[in-house]
C-alpha cells in the first residue's frame, strides 16, 4: 500500500477529517475520529480502524514511532502522513501527539446488548447529558466499576464525539454501549426484568437501603437539572445519596454520583 | 468610595491581577482571584473579598447587574470597572461573565482544623495532586459527602489556583482546608487518633470490609502514580476498591475513587 503524504490544509481528506468533528457528518458518514496513541491503540484492540493519519513532527516518544512502524508492517490499516499545518487543522487537542485514527461507528442499538445470565446485571443509564466530556467520564466510571453496559438516552452529545472518546480513556471501546430514546430504553429494561434506580433529592430511601439484589439499572439525569419527567415517573426506586447538609455546593458532580450508586450496587451484589 | 474605570491593558492594577495567576505572586501577595458571579458570591458569604473588578459588557444576566448594584450600595468592597480589553486580559475563562474578585488568602495550617468532638471525624487527604482542576473537584466531592476537612499534602498546585477555585464550585470557601507536608500531616493525624486508609491495587481488604467506625482519613495519591512511598508506609489500612477485571481502563479517576471511599466511610459511620 503506497503511503500518501498530504501537505495542504485544503486537501479534501483534511476537510473530511475536520467534518468528523461535527455530529451530523459523523452520523452521515458512519465514522468518527480517535486521537492520541493511547486511545487509538485501545480502539484498534477491540474495534479496529479504517485509516490512520500521523505527523511525526508531533510524536512525543519512541512509542509513537514504533506504533506507526508496526501498523506499516502489518499492512492492515492504511497510513497517511500529514504536514504539521494539516495535522493541526484536524487535531482537537492542546499538545497533540500526531496520531489520529478514523474508525467505523458500530451499531449502538439496545438489541445488541448482551446481559449476563445470572440475573444480576448492572447497567448505567445516562439521560440528556450535556457535556461530551462528562459522557466519556461516565463511560470510564461504568467500565471501572464493572457495569455490564452504558445506555445513553436522549443523547444531547453522542458517544462518538471526540471529547467523549477522549474522556472515556478507552472505556467506550471496551464496554457495551447503546443509544436509545428514553421510552424505548424503559421498555427494554422492563422486558429484561431490570429494576431502575434514580437519585432524587426529595427521596426518603437512602442509597444503602436500596435493594440491588436483582438486575439493576442506575439512571442518572442531566448535569444541572437531574432526571426529567420522562424518567422520573418510570423509576422503580428513588433513592437519595446522603450528602453534607452544611456544604455550600448545591449538588454532586454527575460522574461522582453515578460512581457512588454503581459502587453501592456492586457492594450489595457481592453479598 | 469613588469607582475607578480602568481602560488600559497596561494599567499596573491589571498587571497585578495577571500576576495573581502565578503561584509565586499569589504567595507573595497573600491574595488570589475568584472569577464568576456564582463563585464570588459564595466566597463573599464566608470569606469576604478585598475588591471586585467588573466589566458590564460581559454580564450574562440581570443577576450580574444586581450583584454589582448591591455591592455598590453596601459600600464595603471597593469596585473597579474595567474595559473589555483589560478584563479579557485578566480573565481565565472562555465565556467569562465580567466579574472577578480579589480575595485574601487565609491561614491553611493544620493547627486551624477543628475536629468534631464525637470521635468520628472524616478527613480527605490528597497527596501530590498534579492538576488544579482535580484539586478543586476533590474539594467539591469532600464537601458534598460531608467530610470535616480536606488536607492537601505535597501540593503540586495550591488551593488558591484559579482552576482549583473554579472546579470546587465554592467548596473551597465552605469547608476546612489545610496545606501541609506529608510528615507533618501524618503526625497531626496520629496526635488526633485518626486512622488512615489508602487505596492500593495490591491490597487484599475490600473497601467495604474496612473499619471506619472511629475517626478516619482517606488518603488519595497523585493521578497517575497513586500514593508515593512517603504515604504508602504510613497507612493504617490498605484497601482495594473492587473494580472491573474485564475493563480496559487502567484506573479510576482520582475524584471518583475519593468519592467512593468517602461514601463508604459515611455509610459505615451512619450505623
Amino acid at each position: 500500500m503506497p503511503e500518501e503524504f498530504i501537505q495542504s490544509r485544503q486537501n479534501p481528506r483534511v476537510k473530511m477529517l475536520m467534518k468528523l468533528q461535527e455530529r451530523a457528518a459523523r452520523k452521515k458518514l458512519g465514522l468518527f475520529t480517535v486521537e492520541g496513541l493511547r486511545e487509538l491503540s485501545r480502539c484498534i484492540e477491540t474495534k479496529g480502524a479504517q485509516e490512520i493519519y500521523f505527523c511525526p513532527e508531533f510524536f512525543k516518544s519512541d512509542e509513537h514511532e514504533n506504533f506507526i512502524r508496526d501498523v506499516r508492517r502489518q499492512r492492515q490499516i492504511p497510513l497517511c502522513r500529514l504536514s504539521e499545518g494539516a495535522f493541526e487543522k484536524i487535531s482537537n487537542r492542546q499538545g497533540c501527539d500526531g496520531i489520529i485514527g478514523v474508525v467505523k461507528q458500530w451499531d449502538t442499538s439496545l438489541s445488541n446488548i448482551k446481559l449476563p445470565q445470572n440475573g444480576r446485571a448492572l447497567i448505567l443509564v445516562v439521560d440528556s447529558i450535556e457535556k461530551s466530556g462528562n459522557l466519556g467520564a461516565l463511560a470510564r466510571t461504568a467500565d471501572s466499576l464493572g457495569a455490564d453496559a452504558l445506555i445513553i438516552t436522549n443523547a444531547v452529545c453522542d458517544a462518538f464525539n471526540p471529547s467523549a472518546v477522549r474522556a472515556s480513556q478507552g472505556a467506550l471501546f471496551s464496554m457495551q454501549i447503546a443509544q436509545a430514546g428514553a421510552a424505548e430504553c424503559q421498555q427494554w429494561l422492563k422486558a429484561n426484568n431490570i429494576r431502575t434506580f434514580g437519585a432524587h433529592l426529595q427521596a426518603k430511601k437512602k442509597l444503602w437501603d436500596a435493594d440491588f439484589s436483582g438486575s439493576s439499572a442506575i439512571v442518572m439525569g442531566a448535569e444541572k437539572d437531574g432526571l426529567g419527567p420522562e424518567w422520573d415517573g418510570a423509576l422503580d426506586e428513588k433513592i437519595i445519596i446522603p450528602m453534607s447538609e452544611s456544604g455550600l455546593s448545591d449538588s454532586m458532580n454527575v460522574n461522582v454520583a453515578a460512581a457512588i450508586c454503581l459502587y453501592e450496587a456492586v457492594r450489595a451484589k457481592s453479598k
